[in-house]
């Protein structure tokens, strides 16, 4: 089967999360790419032996290519969209899809227009413990999903951010960033409508002044409900109830304590802060390539403690196992270790391009996911439910 | 000092959970009793050498009582308080402290005209763990709390029970029985006035017809909110996130999986159910008499995982440390294993009696529990925010 060809728009931090999985997956090739970075086209071209641009419509024009990675920061991912369709690319957009309703469904006409396929990812919800999950709860042995409890305690307000990642008008934030995938997970465990919402947010650091954190309801049609808390304070870490594998599936230090807050204290400006991120991603001085070595990534990549209760049982997807607690008795379900990590998301982006299975996380999904984050803003500024789908 | 002389209204396994206090605390001595079962009664007058009557009146009427532990079902917890106080005895009330405010109202007037102290426990407000964190947080150290996580996952609603327990009209169901420590303790810890909640419980088995799980938003006049969650419907075990430590802060066995469901499951009438109760409990068949030697006891009680989150650290107590997480670092601060369990509640009571300190768990505080809970109720019905301290 011929490999297919995908260009990058946007080789910053999240190119370099999926990077290892391009490298280790055969049935891609990474053919051109695009960075207003000079560096990080430079490095691309040198590793892969294909052009760089500093300009999506280039890449978008050429014509060896039949999908387009969209990995630029949120604010392009509908007008990059929007290119990739037109030149009649297949799309993989990185989550939150995009910034408003209007934007997505600007992109679904797109790609719609153009027959490309549009798929939203990577989201955590392509990892295989949660698609797993999905999978048992379909079969109906634990009858229906009644309360879902999902959490996430994190560094993540600490990470070194772009100016715009850290004001919630421009899309940054935990709602966008997180919630993304938190929500999503719930959604597709859920096997049901979302029809309301009730949140708080938290927006306790004045230096970096979006959300940090959030605690949301969100009631399903059938009846069930699900909890959905994320902290990205940075003090108590969940993945210490993960058995200390972290959101990537590596082993984690939990003695490596205070690292983000204590490597962000040294940084004096928000100039300085975006340098510092863009010099330790695709291209930077502090760059690490990924080793083609897999043997340290053992485990699935998750997004926290999480756990479905249904009538007969209570599902808990784990980086390495599913744990059923039935009515009787509990049981581990061994998981393969991933073999190349978010192989998910190219198992989804090839089937959909050669014709076998149509994608779980299109543009009407992802435009779900959206909605719900967006509503998550709305409940906690406006001090009530809001519902879902009725706007 | 002189003892304490205690009469006991209720011999059933509230009281046998406080039995081991009553017997290891110096402080208190057991003067009489009351209870409609006779071999309750029995039991107690062989075991203190002391009257027990079937009847609150005649117990309230012993001259040498000083005060009396109200250990009744929860519908008789108001009546049972002013037949107390109008005997000038104090009034120490299990949890929940009513069925309505008008009730709770009732017994505050009544403790003040009488001039006798009412404190509202056991709860699990009164565990070391949280009362030691809650001084950390009025430390000033780690500035205000933003944020609070409790989560409970327990076999709460298989546990034998009366008929009355598994009616919420009758005050029976996990928001009045188990809400009451939870919301207690999250009270306690957030400092602040609660203003608002909104909830969503789960009322899942047509065969035990009462709330069984919840989840709850709870807002704070100083803009804190806390996420409540609770799932007694027994598969997924919360303790497993607390070291195996149990709510009583015995060691718990893992493998000792489904148990509750498992006893129930022999059970053939709620009549039956019942008897089981009464025969586990004081005086009953299979009632096994606490043993003297406290070895076995080597933790503080608990509810559940929780997290405290303030400006500068998170806060997460446990059976038998409080952890620590600050900006720079982590510390586990170690706590003295309780001599006597439960002790805090005696503390609470004597230091009342002797005039030392006014009760932190007096009626209007445990009011404010009991509100939050019916809101809960309430929320959940009607679907929106239910103001709190504005009826
Ligand atoms: N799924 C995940 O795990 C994950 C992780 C991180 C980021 N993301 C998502 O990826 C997107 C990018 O975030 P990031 O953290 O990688 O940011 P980043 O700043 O590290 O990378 C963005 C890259 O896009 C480049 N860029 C900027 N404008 C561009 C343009 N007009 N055309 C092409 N490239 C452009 C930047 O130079 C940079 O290299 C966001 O939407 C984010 O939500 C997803
Ligand atoms: N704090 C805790 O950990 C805890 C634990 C269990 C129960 N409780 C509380 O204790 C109360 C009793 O619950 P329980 O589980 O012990 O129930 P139970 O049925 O085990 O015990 C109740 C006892 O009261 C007796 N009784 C009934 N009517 C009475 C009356 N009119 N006068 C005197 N005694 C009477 C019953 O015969 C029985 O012995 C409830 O309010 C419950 O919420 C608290």
């Amino acid at each position: 089967m011929e490999r297919l060809r995908l260009g990058v728009a946007g080789l910053g931090r999240a190119f370099s999360l999926m990077l290892p999985t391009f490298l280790a997956d055969t049935r891609v090739q990474l053919a051109g790419a695009c960075d207003p970075r000079g560096e990080a086209c430079a490095q691309f071209e040198a590793d892969f032996d294909a052009p760089a641009f500093d300009d999506i419509e280039q890449l978008a024009r050429m014509p060896d290519i039949d999908a387009i990675y969209i990995a630029s920061p949120h604010q392009f991912h509908a007008a990059h969209t929007r290119i990739a369709a037109k030149h009649g690319k297949h799309v993989l957009v990185e989550k939150p899809m995009a910034l408003s309703l209007a934007e997505c469904d600007d992109m679904i006409a797109a790609c719609r227009d153009a027959s490309v396929h549009l798929i939203v990812g990577h989201c955590h919800s392509f990892d295989t413990p949660y698609l797993r999950t999905r999978e048992l709860i379909a079969s109906g042995a634990f009858g229906d999903v009644k309360m879902i409890q999902a959490l996430n305690y994190t560094d993540y307000l600490f990470r070194p951010r772009r100016p715009e990642e850290l004001s919630t008008a421009e899309g940054g934030g935990a709602v966008f960033s997180q919630a993304a995938h938190q929500v999503d997970i719930v959604r597709l465990l859920a096997g049901s409508r979302a029809t309301r919402i009730r949140a708080a947010v938290g927006k306790w650091d004045p230096a970096r002044p979006t959300e940090g954190a959030y605690t949301a309801t969100l009631w399903f049609e059938d009846g069930a409900f699900a909890t959905l808390s994320y902290n990205g304070y940075a003090h108590f870490d969940s993945d210490e109830w993960t058995d200390w594998t972290g959101e990537m599936g590596q082993p984690k230090n939990p003695d490596d304590y205070g690292s983000a807050r204590r490597k962000l204290s040294t940084v004096a400006s928000t100039a300085e802060e975006a340098r510092l991120k863009a010099a330790g991603t695709y291209g930077g001085k502090a760059y690490a390539a990924p080793s083609r070595d897999r043997a340290d990534v053992r485990q699935h990549q998750h997004f926290g403690p999480l756990i479905v209760s249904c009538e007969r049982g209570d599902l808990r997807p784990l980086p390495d196992s599913i744990v059923v607690y039935g009515d009787e008795r509990r049981e581990r379900i061994a998981l393969d270790a991933p073999a190349v990590p978010r192989r998910e998301v190219i198992d989804e982006l090839v089937a959909a391009v050669h014709g076998n299975a149509a994608p779980l996380h299109d543009g009407a999904w992802a435009r779900g996911t959206l909605e719900i984050c967006l509503a998550m803003l709305r409940s906690s500024d406006e001090q009530r439910d809001v519902l879902i789908g009725s706007d």
